[in-house]
């Protein structure tokens, strides 16, 4: 073997380890804010901010990273997919990072009132949000096509269950306008909730995409969803 | 001048026009949804599920496309930034489509109550994310970063009306609970604008970045945002 077949392996190596980093990150974020949201104690999440700079950081140097490679190594085939993939992945990452601090806003209005009511659908939707960040990224670093369709797949329980907290929350905002500000404070993180789910889902498209240039970024038509508020 | 140069600025134009033919649907579905809302007239919206799938089958095609110039052109400098930038644009494009989509889901539910109160903010917020959306790919196409700025800055008066129909509502909710549904129906509608308009700065943001190679995509910190409701 020549030595620059191995030093780009190398760099492209670099640049997977960057993204599951990333992801870390992001994970971590939504752990840390959804406990500081069930536990009520403010320091969980004090470090939730630093982590959203770091992922900044992180989107921008893989960014730079991939126009070096393109430049440089003028890559073809999967290779040029997995770059490219790894464009689209930074940005996704970054923005469940955004979500993350969307969610601790959220959580600070709600620290400032008693307890709306125990909470279990939100953090069942923080952990399968959670998973789905963590598998599509193996599924990204391991090519793995099988469980990014099984990210794709566990989206629709999400959904599923951030339908289930608005209605239910609702229930209470109509029931006693006392409630309505956490109310609306808790539909507002199941729906940020939602959304780095999504995002996750398409980092598992773009995975699938990836390794077979098939794409299935949009299978559904909208006459598929169900009717009613879209939160 | 020899024969491949002049293809490739052709094959660079052919991705242009089918950003900018995806940001006027993006623009159109925009419009007839708010006056949809504001007219209270159904049909005017009836195609905005047609413009989604056009604007998903564009999306697809710019990334064949671009991943097609950078495998068979091998680009360096600011055509490959270009390329690079078209792919992340397609993406915040089509998700404009899907934000649309959702508001159109939501006007939806409006139609079947007695209005709630005259439309003011709402159809401003459309006004300034329609102009952003236009604005932001007419920077990107002329390779203008003034105008690309000028972008950036409407974002702050999208989120400033935001906040104020959110407040608004909130007053609504809690003086009489028979709102609550058509209000929270109200405040989503405002966010999903709000969100448009934060594609709209991306695309500017990635016009920027195309530019001048310049970062201008994390420039706040966390601190710096107002404390509150995180919609």
């Amino acid at each position: 073997m020549d030595k620059q077949p191995r030093k780009f392996d190398k760099e492209l190596d670099e640049l997977k380890k960057k993204l599951i980093h990333m992801a870390a990150l992001a994970e971590t974020m939504i752990d840390k804010t959804v406990r500081e949201l069930v536990d009520r104690d403010e320091r969980l999440a004090e470090k939730v901010p630093g982590y959203e700079e770091e992922l900044n950081r992180l989107q921008i140097e893989i960014d730079e990273a991939a126009l070096t490679l393109l430049a440089t190594r003028q890559p073809v085939a999967s290779d040029l997919r997995f770059i490219m993939a790894a464009t689209k992945i930074n940005g996704d990452l970054e923005r469940i990072g955004d979500l993350a601090i969307n969610i601790t806003e959220n959580v600070h209005v709600l620290a400032q009132h008693p307890p709306l009511k125990p909470l279990i659908d939100i953090p069942r939707m923080a952990d399968l949000a959670r998973k789905m960040v963590r598998e599509s990224l193996e599924a990204f670093v391991g090519g793995d096509p099988l469980l990014a369709q099984s990210v794709i797949m566990t989206d629709v329980q999400v959904d599923a269950l951030k339908e289930q907290v608005l209605r239910e929350l609702l229930t209470y905002m109509i029931g006693d306008p006392r409630t309505i500000e956490r109310a609306l404070a808790l539909i507002l993180i199941a729906r940020h909730l939602e959304r780095i789910a999504d995002h996750a889902t398409n980092i598992a498209e773009d995975v699938i995409y990836m390794i077979q240039g098939r794409d299935v970024r949009h299978p559904r038509t909208p006459k598929e969803r169900p009717p009613g508020l879209e939160v």
